[in-house]
């Protein structure tokens, strides 16, 4: 079973959280490639990243991808979600694969001028 | 001549606005709807975007649109973009819409399930 985890930044600010979630639900929706799509947080909200690791691999994960819901290459992207992905690596054999951040998608520009005309 | 505003958060980190920079370059060749395409930052990095807004002004404006270059809907978005907007509506007649934030766009979760591909 391949398991999807979209990883965000995570925010004090709770709605912020619930749109990642809901994102989540409509991914759920838009695809059968995936046997479990799910939200962790780098920070400031749950689960964290090890959790939502530990939680696909309890469900039976053969594989899990980690997606991250970012804009930029900074730390966060660099260096602390690898950091977060390895402290479970260590505890399983099931691969974890860490995709390209969101905002590194060729897409984005097109979708950007998408949004433009919705001003 | 319509002109289109990013604006993205701004990074201490220069390549994070520098990426931002690129992004706008390829903007630029995808569509040939607006006479200027340029970046502004809300804080940490050049132009502002009141500075930004005037530069399109002194361009030519006739129309500007200013697009958030966010994932979630959080203070920057609801408050500080509009707030650094209206600092520029009081001084010209030309309109200034705001587009909504990327994140709130419906493509985002078929990109996101494009770029796990990609892992």
């Amino acid at each position: 079973m391949k398991a999807l985890l979209l990883v965000a930044h995570g925010s004090r600010r709770q709605a912020s959280n619930d749109e990642v979630r809901e994102l989540v639900e409509r991914m759920r929706g838009q695809t059968t490639d995936y046997g479990l799509i799910d939200t962790a947080f780098l920070e400031l909200a749950e689960p964290s990243i090890p959790d939502g690791l530990r939680n696909a691999l309890r469900a039976g994960a053969s594989e899990i991808v980690v997606l991250p819901y970012f804009l930029s290459a900074g730390r966060h992207v660099a260096e602390d979600i690898p950091e977060e992905v390895d402290k479970v690596r260590g505890e399983t054999q099931v691969p974890i694969r860490v995709a390209p951040y969101l905002g590194a998608a060729d897409e984005v520009s097109g979708l950007l001028l998408q949004q433009a005309l919705r001003a």
